[in-house]
């Protein structure tokens, strides 16, 4: 049988996400983001569609690399302004039971005794259904902004948030054990003291001893999503996330890093099929390939191509506005290494042939095609990628994602490679089928009760 | 003409608030606070009954002074466990288009750049009814949790919080003009770089540089509450607060707490009518004064004075477990000083003294009535007290409140004293008749463009 293709919305609590400039189409909605109807609206639209999950992206600091300036990041929005994508999920969640939250915290901006706390309040109002993107920050500008003098040294970077991972899995996994809540009215019971403990971790980064302050919610980790893709970010991914986004330009760049992350996992002790491989995907679909391709025109035309390449400035370091067209452009510092850079670098560079690839202002894969069109690049992403699923890039905004669910999907359906109801259980038990909690040969495993000392 | 009550809910993200012990009472749904659809269906509630507010309180870190343990606070849930009350915010907004939401964050738990932006989010999602409860924390529970040897001394504390609402407030008011937002499709501008700033402060706690990351909000800063009754608390809220929660024993402390209140934000420069002063109280009301009677037995029942007597413990540092009923009680360190507590210490102070002004496992000022008897105590503090509105404890959830709105306002409303529909504009303009925006002889004033060098 064939296997079913994960889906994600790719989104962010901002108005120019991916697909940059697209905000001025007369038909988009995206400078709604500050209103909870286009976010309540949206998760109902998501959920029609059976989408495994809205993965919001963040961002802290700005984007100002490019021009060495924010002033086309405010005139064309890029990502600025950006609000908190956690702020949104209650609201979602109260108008959805399927779709899960894959929401995008910066480890190294959080106090996690309280961002245990916080992720923990999310899995229980959403009864299970909360999944965390684990990023380290890349921005000097976020570096600033929270007070330190510039950015941490990237590897530095992951062994703290590495700690950090320590102190929340103890606080989700080891301070409360499955039967401490007894909620025993007559009893006067609610939770029994002899099932709670404390958690104590010194460590290089923290320090902290306390109880958890919630009680258990059903996933009690959250799903762990990751998009690392350094050395020591793959890493990161390999000992520790569930779902792993890459951003590959084909299929054949996808395939490696797939399978890299695969295997990094069972280096580290886990298993090929504990992780989830998303690709990041743009797609224009309508009825025919004519009436795509002119939905296409008409998008490009609304598109910001500069605004997409100051977005690319931001992710590599490199100030493209300094190069002619035809220039080759030296691969510089860039921390946010991205596989198509090292491709890209590889390959000989100019601004002409970035420009070239994102027509819409956005760098992700782009697909144009009638539903059986689109459909047949998803499969080949998917056989030939050895990818799991893709987020989904939005353009026009709320229509791409209908136009994906009322064209795409049907056709997807009728080839066995997309569900037809929403499965059972938390976002993870729908995503690995087993069970609501992390398997034990997780880390997480060395933070439950009966592999550590209690108090 | 009789000056309108104003009214919030009082309640917690959790199990047991205020009044002890109730969550074993048949009719209780506390312990349904893990529930999304308990919080939306208490934000309609209380929209029927047209309350100003819900006040969400919070504690990180745990009772642990009651017989130097955490037992009795488990059994009990004695505000453990808690979960954030942000998360829940959006969820309730949503069902809603009046109510407004006052919610307590530690200010020495959150970093400041991104809690700016927290807060600015839910200004939007809400369309400007968000205030924050400022506390600055008193355990020392919750000090070890985040890796602080011990709770900072407590004038240290607020010395902290000052400078963190100076940058806060830079944030909020500074960072963006009212015109830096534009939305021109056709000119492609969405924000006009030459109306966006960045924020630098260096203080002694901290040091920031960056722009605030939201676009203006409708409130910009959120409606400020505070509860420090303290020398310095006091202080700290002359300076900043626009609703003061008090918990006094009756009009006469009241009275004096608030007239002090208010003449603190006179010589703050600010003006008497700038403060908004709320009681905390408990209310059992039913049609008669023997309904109402027996259901405060009924409830009493239920409660828990011991556990009452914990959360005191907590408050104060005293561990009264250590006490015979009539011995009296040294007053000791207790960092968490509440007018009623000074007041008691005056009069000389033993545990059967303190048990019998809790029957309901709270210490809160109780009223038990029929509808005139309450409206007539409600209008006496109003008067004698000199209070602009009570934070309304909750005793069986969700009767209690539903009790209150079937019972009560319907009295207050024939009696002028309770509005009958819901003022324009935001939670502030709703408050204070002046605007959605604080005033600018609050210390807000100094931060907006024009009083300060601009980049």
């Amino acid at each position: 049988m064939a296997k079913e293709i994960l889906l994600n919305a790719f989104n962010m609590n901002c108005v120019g996400h991916i697909n940059h400039g697209l905000w001025t189409h007369p038909r988009d909605r995206s400078s709604d983001y500050n209103r909870l109807d286009y976010w309540t609206s949206l998760a109902a639209t998501l959920e029609r569609g059976l989408f495994d999950g809205l993965f919001l992206a963040d961002i802290v600091g700005v984007y100002d690399v490019y021009q060495q300036s924010v002033d086309l990041t405010l005139r064309e929005s890029i990502q600025l302004p950006v609000n908190d994508p956690l702020m949104l999920v209650s609201a979602m969640a109260a108008v959805t039971k399927g779709l899960g939250f894959g929401v995008t915290v910066n480890v190294n901006a959080e106090e996690p005794y309280i961002f245990a706390r916080r992720l923990s309040t999310l899995d229980h109002l959403t009864d299970g259904r909360i999944g965390w993107n684990i990023v380290t920050g890349y921005l000097d500008s976020a570096a600033r902004a929270v007070g330190q003098a510039a950015l941490g040294e990237h590897d530095t970077r992951y062994d703290r948030a590495d700690e950090c991972l320590d102190l929340l899995y103890a606080l989700w996994e080891g301070s409360w054990d499955e039967d401490a809540v007894r909620r025993d009215r007559a009893a006067r019971i609610y939770a029994d003291p002899a099932r709670v403990r404390k958690i104590r971790h010194e460590g290089t980064y923290f320090k902290a001893e306390g109880y958890h302050l919630s009680e258990p919610s059903r996933q009690r980790t959250p799903v762990l999503y990751q998009a690392g893709t350094s050395g020591r970010g793959r890493q990161f991914a390999s000992r520790h996330a569930e779902c792993v986004f890459i951003s590959s330009p084909d299929t054949l760049v996808a395939r490696t890093a797939s399978r890299a992350i695969r295997q990094g996992a069972v280096e580290a002790g886990r298993e090929a099929e504990d992780v989830r491989v998303f690709a990041g995907i743009t797609v224009v679909v309508d009825r025919t390939e004519k009436a795509a391709r002119e939905k296409f025109e008409d998008y490009a035309r609304h598109a910001s191509t500069e605004a997409g390449l100051a977005h690319f400035s931001a992710g590599t370091g490199i100030d493209f506005s300094q190069y002619d067209l035809d220039e080759a452009i030296a691969y510089g510092k860039g921390n946010f290494v991205q596989t198509s850079v090292d491709l890209a670098r590889e390959r000989g560079w100019t601004k002409r042939n970035i420009l070239s690839g994102m027509p819409l202002g956005g760098r992700y894969p782009l697909i144009v095609g009638d539903p059986s069109q689109v459909a047949d690049a998803l499969e080949t992403w998917i056989v030939e990628g050895e990818v799991d699923g893709f987020n989904l890039a939005r353009t026009v905004v709320p229509e791409s994602y209908e136009d994906f669910i009322d064209f795409v999907i049907p056709v997807l359906q009728e080839r066995g490679r997309y569900k037809t109801a929403y499965g059972a259980g938390s976002l993870r038990n729908r995503l690995f089928g087993q069970g609501d909690r992390l398997p034990d040969r997780h880390p997480v495993g060395s933070f439950r009760r009966g592999n550590q000392a209690a108090e």
